[in-house]
């Protein structure tokens, strides 16, 4: 019987080690004024120095569920962190929160310190373009948890808003009016039914090129998930958005829901945009239903907000000035109307 | 060729409900006064009135580490999330800072709500006791990424303190005295080697009984990590604490000197306590060296105070008060004394 160190039993502290140094030099790329770097190193201190009055924090955690198995195929590693913190940002902004900073959880069967910086990097400049902090994180090496070169991420946010301007969809009528801005892709939802008709239905792979979407299989499905911050960002202040829902998991069918007070539900035109090349032709080679389709994708749509009638042309001027594609997708209407 | 949909694609959505359920009800039992429930439900909302001048929030996010695989083999599902919670509470105490609210992120293979609810059942208990909000969190289903039965799951707190009442080490000098507190166990560090050991070098499964140990292999390695708040709050206001160290992975080794200023280090008493049972019988079972055994395990020693020989006995008498055992386990030094 030989001794028994912690390198021949899996975990290499000096790759750990060397995974921080590179971390800690990306996330200080992206600390705002708040940060209070320098002070301990067991946790990452903030501070709330004039904010905003009677804050209220709005914290959200998020995976990139099994997207990531589609970065692991092409070995793209540094749009996942983009997916993570965009996704995290739109959760909380759809109650009105703008970000403050950002944690995430990396979890691997062995740590190669250039991937993990590959990853950190997208999260780093994903927190940098939403002006929110990477305060900190875990890197962990886990072995016999992990397949070879595949690891798992989770983010967790924390943003800040006024009291008084938290968005909770208590203002929403019927008759109120729906503004969708589109989505980029698939976002960060319905990666399982994705990869199973693209790689086992249709047997294709990450290269494999797709007329109908004018790019790769890769490339299509790893399209990064959008934050919705600098679109919203200036809307936030004039209280003309009633309500805001952001698209995943569960689609528009189960999301939007979760913005309207109870007894209204919504009317949706399907006529009033065109779905993306992408979701009619993963319908139509996985012969899926409609029903299926829209409570599994995002269909196009990643959030959409909710203002009274007369408020919809300054709020799709606004968007449109932002540089967004905003269309009126339908209505709020009695649930048993 | 048949019609795809997301459940055979290894995504049960009914599934997903039922634990998002189980989990809410869960969660309302932790809600603190600050959580505005009812508001929205995209992200957790936690409103900051009336908490402390000049806050600053701390915040760290961690994982359970390999310490999940002897809870599958025990099918012990109950515990990781105190592990969770209070490796969490501990990392942000060590900087002087109360917890707030804690978020998890749960990833599984294929979700069991009776597992998921017994993990949130643990996160849900840790959090009352450490007076600590569960705000939210995501339950991942990712099909082909965890073994059948297995998980990950990583915890995110953000905790508050008065700027003047942040705990950094700046003022720690030579001569300063090291108080030490008992661990409960391996806390959460050391399960990669503690497991080869147990497992591979000795042949042992988790039902065995060690004699040393008066427990089984799994009763000894579930022990929970202990959350050491309730010993530390009644201290954080007087400024006697000038420093502390959590010793997690690293042990006192690399965590020690985390809280210390440049040109100091730290001399400790090997003899000032008896090093639990478990410690001396996986150092001889593996025959690891001392070094090793330091820079990989607690050692029994769970956090690290440092305060001005003067205050050492005040402290002592009050640690005591508290219920606790602490011991004088070494002093500040020179580095290069």
């Amino acid at each position: 019987m030989s001794a028994v160190d912690y390198r021949q039993s899996g975990v290499n502290i000096d790759a750990g080690n060397e995974a921080v140094r590179r971390i800690r030099a990306l996330a200080r790329g992206t600390y705002t004024p708040g940060v209070l770097s320098g002070v301990g190193s067991f946790g990452g201190l903030f501070a709330l120095d004039g904010t905003v009055p009677e804050p209220v924090l709005v914290s959200s955690a998020d995976g990139v569920g099994t997207k990531l198995k589609v970065a692991f195929m092409a070995g793209v590693h540094d749009t996942i962190g983009e997916d993570l913190v965009n996704h995290c940002v739109n959760d909380i902004l759809v109650q009105g929160a703008r970000p403050l900073f950002f944690l995430d959880y990396l979890a691997t069967g062995a740590l190669a310190p250039d991937v993990v910086e590959q990853i950190v990097a997208g999260v780093a400049r994903a927190c940098r373009e939403n002006r929110c902090a990477l305060l900190g994180g875990e890197t962990a090496e886990m072995p016999g948890f992990y397949q070879a070169g595949e690891y798992d991420i989770a983010g967790f946010i924390v943003g800040i808003v006024s009291r008084s301007a938290i968005i909770d969809g208590s203002r929403i009528e019927a008759g109120d009016q729906l503004i969708a801005l589109p989505s980029s892709g698939l976002h960060t939802n319905g990666y399982s039914l994705a990869r199973r008709i693209a790689f086992d239905v249709l047997g294709l792979g990450v290269d494999s090129y797709v007329d109908e979407l004018g790019a790769t299989v890769g490339e299509e499905l790893l399209r990064p998930h959008r934050s919705y911050l600098a679109a919203i960002e200036p809307l936030l202040a004039g209280g003309r958005i009633r309500g805001m829902a952001h698209i995943t998991g569960g689609g528009i069918t189960e999301n939007l829901p979760r913005t309207l007070p109870e007894g209204l539900h919504f009317s949706i035109d399907r006529g009033s945009w065109t779905i993306p090349p992408v979701f009619a032709w993963l319908q139509a080679s996985g012969r899926v239903d409609d029903a299926e389709m829209f409570r599994t994708f995002n269909m196009g749509v990643g959030l959409i907000l909710v203002c009274a009638p007369g408020d919809v042309d300054g709020v799709l001027r606004a968007l449109e000035a932002a540089g967004e594609r905003p269309w009126r997708i339908g209505e709020v209407v009695p649930a048993h109307g």
